[in-house]
């Protein structure tokens, strides 16, 4: 802070000082020039020719670095220069020199120009912009961008929307009716209640059996209660979830693992949630490791009654949707024992509550309590204290016991019959990831809208630039938007298998299942978290969305299989070159796997290609699936012979997949990013020429060279780029970033996340 | 599923078939056998010598591809072999092949082994986990890894608190009382009431008037007001938050930018919350971009009043702490207009609410509602319609009106006082990041210990492992583990300088306050959401904090400076080489930043270097401190020969260095982490030799080597490192988790964590 007193230094009266003042208001409104270059600036102007000696004194005044002019002569100088000086033209780069010229009321001489310059060189500015402020007149606008074709969004909404299209528009109409609306504060008993009101509706709507057999009240279509799912995901996240529990694994379990019997009894009345139910597998203990749940299931022979017990409290049922308040009959996951003898993992129908709301003998249950999200879900724990059921409780369909009390099962072997048994797991996954597509979608078109309206910071005396205009802005939201587009193409497609349903598919379909789950559900959290801090302190207001999709998403990571488990059970589906049963997680027979197809399918990179930098080239889908596969192809090879030559050195498998375990998770990604690839390029080509398609090739670019330049490091290290080209990618990912902006707003929109549930920061402009 | 009926083979009677049993039961067990597979079997054991005929006839029945055994058939015969077998010595390699021939009653030929082992082979098994599978028997125990020295835990929590130790003592048990315990499911206005609750005794206590004078009942300490801060974000977050609004942000604005009038009228009532205030400077409009906010404080010389008015609806204050019910007064930020000319953003005093609470006559108070966390602090927006106060409220150290009506500065420069003025944000830089380095360790304690104790899977036949022994999940935990270190020493050291007040380090100080704050909120926000997934379904319920850790501090990212925009504000300093203003966004002064110094600090790397590859080399100081001072000289070099050449090209700088964003944050970054490298190394150098040196110093190596790794394309880009040094890196990255995981829990317990506020997955084995 200066010491001294300022000075109200007069205005020089002189003429020829005019030219001049420009320079004297730009040397102190910057801020704090040193002495020494005030000193020098005052020796250029007192050596500049045709002043007079009023004129030199004057202008000395204004030039004391002790001294400085107060702030209000500051502001009066301000006002003269402004009030004296011609416009500029719109577009006119007027340097600082220029504008001193121009104040001038007389021609000025060349040398008095020459002066001017020296003096502008000695302020250090860049002049035109100097003269601008000091103006307060508007920049050069930047030119507009070249207009690309325009997305047709409504065709591309169309396209996007697929053979399901009226089903999705009916959940979207309904989804805007009042009964869906959102509201914030609530505590977590109204919001249960809230969203079983909502529940009920969809029941009674018929959308809560569409996969269950017609004679039930069904359409018999997975497909459709998949897309469902999805288009129930642009609401409130805690009824998908709800959902989910009642009609897939609650009525799921039951439909896939029980029979005529049990289909009989509960299933119309699990489709109209009459009955509302549990899905009790997950233990305290036992979470990703449901083989070793610790819940039994013992036969009674001389009652013909199962006794399901909680042996010890490690072995509670945990985090049970639907347990703490609404749940009637629960699916309880148990280890069966018949005479004696253990048969693994089972289902069996446990009433929880009697139908008066009470707890029924036995049952304990306690509520979870708060959580960081979904808390119109109500989860919670369950004991079982030796209860009863009737032998014909247990879902029989896998594995059941005969009147005279023997065990028998269609499938022989042990570990085959387990992963029967939990397969209603893989509908699961397959509907999470296509909810978590459709939760970035709406966080996605919420974070564009808002940067694409929101202005702050701009060019000196310019209008303030839109938050989507900078690089970093583009940079953090344009590769996501490429990334849900093609995370679209590739869960709709694995959706696409699963409801078909073919057997010689159904391990690779699982496998596919497990690789989506874990990385749409990890590109949406890191989606949505982008799009938060891109909104500012908007994104952290409830109203405004962000805050409930990343709470209610973020537990996507973890339930249905931890990422991390569902990433290696991925993997070593795709060691075993798609032979081995899927999730065989055990280890011992992890030899048989190894060789085979991954190192026939390794290539050496072509040394031409590593080193082409082109603009075409590098956007070309040629280029970026070859990288892609390559990349899958050697890590595979590698893990597996990692993980054969610690196998034969005499490690414990299980010991070796973990040594191996880092490796492993990026062959998983790398998978699931070439698989997502080449369904986008798929899609791309199976559309009509235009501008559309002309865009969503942009945006396969923008995917797939992303995805390239985020593992650059690999890639760099496998010698199949080099540091140029390293360099080259990123140009090009900024030149891609700064054309789907362009498109950005249309891009978004075309994904129709129903106007009436998006937030007022992301209200059309 | 196959469709064939199961069969009941009988168990070969014959003593020559026992031998083949286990090879029987895997091959069932294990899943599907191909038929072939099976045919191949069956044919090896049918060859196999010395079977008497009835021994093939009996392991005949039991490889038939389409009559499978039944499931009781199968059990019966794992039964036979688990009481048949006798036990493997604790550590025992048997095979499957070993395993039949200890079955075997009598000594078996060499012939007969040889056939047992290709049985194994054809099986593809690993035959030792096979055997100890069907033995149900204990794998051999992974070998204890060797003990280092081990962490002197209470020793290193006493180092890490420094000279303020009995302050943070004091904090520490404060929190630990009833007053402050953690309450879930609260509506916003339950909340609130209790935060204030708890505000009002930490004003009592004293803690709130730390850095005030002491004739207002302070210690004049602003390091301990920092502290203060830092220490209690333990608690809620909501109540830091508020203890920085009342204290630090509206008690800070009127000693710092009032004067004597205004700090005896209120600083000492701000201290006790006897006056409860507002920091107003951010609205709707303009957040970031504080100069060009809207609201206006225009002076009538008549009535020698200010008139605030809030113009337009862009104008209103938004997200203001301490509004929506608390607030009296509050310091409002506006243009200050005196006598018809315009002098830029000044501060008023506003009083908003009267004595008894109601909304002051001529303001408008709106609740901002619920938020993603932070809801005990109640965020407000404020209009103001033409609200008079008298001249004497304008906070006047930097900018006053004198009674005859006119404006007076001791400072000339506009661009100086401007950020003069809003210089009070600094100190709330420094306190975020103290703040989020204190919640990183908070969440990070959780997530090891829960980590250290939960188990799930392991090896064949063995007990499930801790989670805490997985590859992936040491890479999770452990390098943020180091970065939490790296970083608790970072902004210790800049909460010291700060503390200092140092004139001629002022902009340094605020330059890298900015980068810090920046930086450790990013950090934190990462650590916590890999916490919250590394704690699965745990990591989800409120009751263990971390859902609420996250959701309070993701606004930090956005708060006190958006991360972008003061990253920004670092390398524009670093650019400058520390010589111009902190935060001068006038872009048209960037020429002169640009060349100078970080051209001539920027080497070419010593090929040599870049091919090691050691262990020794890899982790020591002098190699990573050398990579990451390289890294930022050349990034910076490089920034600014791409802003200058943009710039002499004729581009608005504006534009120019929106075009260089990307590459800008990069260097704020890296310059950072090189910061927070070099105290790290300081902090190891200034310690006593021993175990907790050792261990720090391994610390210092995974932080700084994992900084390397993490922008390896970079180095690699750069050709500072090749790609077998890159390999090696992250293999020794690997090394460095395994290693620190072994003191893990120690090393986060010299944290000081207050135990009482630790939730139940984090209590202490």
């Amino acid at each position: 802070m200066p010491d001294v007193m300022p000075l109200q230094p007069p205005l020089p009266a002189d003429a020829a000082a005019l030219p001049f003042l420009p320079a004297l208001y730009v040397a102190w409104a910057d801020g704090d020039l040193t002495a020494q270059e005030l000193d020098a600036l005052r020796e250029k102007i007192q050596a500049a020719p045709g002043l007079t000696p009023d004129s030199r004194a004057a202008l000395e005044q204004w030039l004391q670095p002790d001294a400085p002019p107060s702030a209000q002569a500051l502001q009066t100088l301000l006002e003269k220069i402004r009030t004296a000086a011609p416009k500029l033209a719109p577009g006119q780069r007027a340097s600082l020199a220029d504008l001193g010229l121009d104040l001038s009321t007389a021609p000025a001489s060349p040398e008095t120009q020459a002066a001017l310059e020296a003096i502008e060189d000695a302020l250090g500015v860049v002049g035109s912009e100097a003269a601008r402020e000091l103006l307060d007149e508007a920049a050069e606008e930047a030119p507009p961008a070249a207009e690309g074709p325009w997305v047709r969004t409504a065709e591309l909404e169309e396209f996007l929307d697929g053979e399901l299209r009226p089903l999705r528009r009916q959940i979207r109409e309904l989804l805007q009716q009042p009964l869906f609306g959102f509201e914030y504060g609530l505590s977590k008993e109204q919001q249960r209640e809230r969203v079983l009101s909502q529940l009920l509706e969809l029941g009674a709507q018929g959308l809560g059996a569409l996969s269950y057999p017609t004679e039930y009240g069904g359409e018999a279509d997975s497909g459709k209660f998949a897309a469902a799912f999805e288009t129930l995901a642009y609401g409130d996240i805690s009824l998908v979830i709800k959902y989910g529990v009642q009609f897939g694994l609650f009525g799921g379990a039951i439909r896939m693992l029980g029979t005529a019997r049990h289909h009989d009894r509960h299933l119309r009345r699990a489709g109209t949630v009459e009955l509302p139910g549990c899905f009790a597998m997950t233990e305290l203990g036992h979470g990703s490791n449901v083989a070793d749940i610790e819940t039994t299931a013992v036969y009674d022979a001389a009652t013909g009654e199962i006794v399901v017990n909680t042996p010890a409290d490690s072995a509670h049922k945990e985090y049970i949707g639907n347990a703490a308040a609404h749940g009637r009959l629960a699916v309880v996951f148990a280890q069966l024992e018949v005479g004696g003898q253990g048969y693994g993992v089972h289902a069996v129908l446990v009433p929880i509550r009697n139908d008066d709301g009470s707890t029924a003998a036995g049952v304990r249950i306690e509520d979870c309590g708060e959580k960081e999200g979904l808390n119109g879900v109500d989860n919670g724990r369950l004991w079982f204290d030796h209860v009863r059921v009737p032998r014909e409780n247990l879902l029989n369909r896998f594995g059941d016991i005969s009147p005279e009390g023997e065990y028998v099962s269609p499938i022989a072997s042990p570990s085959k019959r387990f992963f029967t048994m939990i397969g209603a797991l893989v509908a699961g996954r397959v509907s999470i990831a296509l909810a978590a597509v459709t939760v970035m979608k709406t966080g996605l078109t919420i974070a564009v809208r808002y940067g694409a309206q929101r202005r702050q910071f701009g060019p000196a005396g310019s209008a303030e630039i839109r938050i989507l205009d900078y690089r970093t802005h583009q940079r953090r939201l344009m590769p996501r938007v490429a990334e849900a587009y093609a995370l679209h193409f590739a869960v709709r497609r694995l959706a696409e298998r699963f409801a078909l349903g073919l057997e010689e598919e159904s391990r690779e379909v699982e496998a596919l299942a497990a690789g989506l789950k874990a990385y749409a559900t990890w590109a949406n959290l890191d989606a949505l978290q982008e799009c938060r801090e891109c909104c500012g302190g908007q994104g952290y207001m409830a109203v405004n969305r962000l805050p409930s999709l990343k709470a209610d998403t973020d537990i996507f990571c973890t339930f249905e299989g931890d990422n991390t488990v569902l990433m290696q059970l991925l993997v070593k589906a795709l060691l075993s070159d798609y032979k081995r049963q899927f999730e065989d997680m055990r280890p011992f027979t992890l030899l048989k796997y190894l060789g085979g197809r991954a190192a026939a399918a390794v290539g050496e990179p072509s040394p031409l290609a590593a080193r082409t930098t082109d603009s075409e080239h590098l956007r070309s889908a040629s280029f970026q699936l070859e990288a892609l596969r390559r990349r899958e192809a050697r890590l595979l090879d590698s893990v597996a012979r990692r993980l054969r030559h610690r196998i034969q050195r005499g490690m414990d498998s299980f010991q070796a997949f973990n040594d191996c375990q880092d490796h492993v998770l990026s062959t998983g990604r790398a998978s699931v990013e070439r698989y997502a690839l080449e369904r986008f390029q798929e899609a791309v080509e199976g559309m009509e020429p235009g501008a559309n398609r002309e865009e969503l090739d942009r945006l396969r670019a923008l995917y797939g060279l992303h995805a390239i330049e985020r593992d650059a490091a690999w890639f760099l290290e496998a010698g199949m780029i080099t540091g140029s080209k390293s360099r080259a990618i990123r140009a090009e990912v900024n030149a891609l970033c700064r054309e789907v902006r362009l498109q950005a707003e249309q891009l978004v929109t075309a994904w129709g996340v129903p106007e009436g549930l998006l937030p007022p920061i992301a209200k059309q402009a």
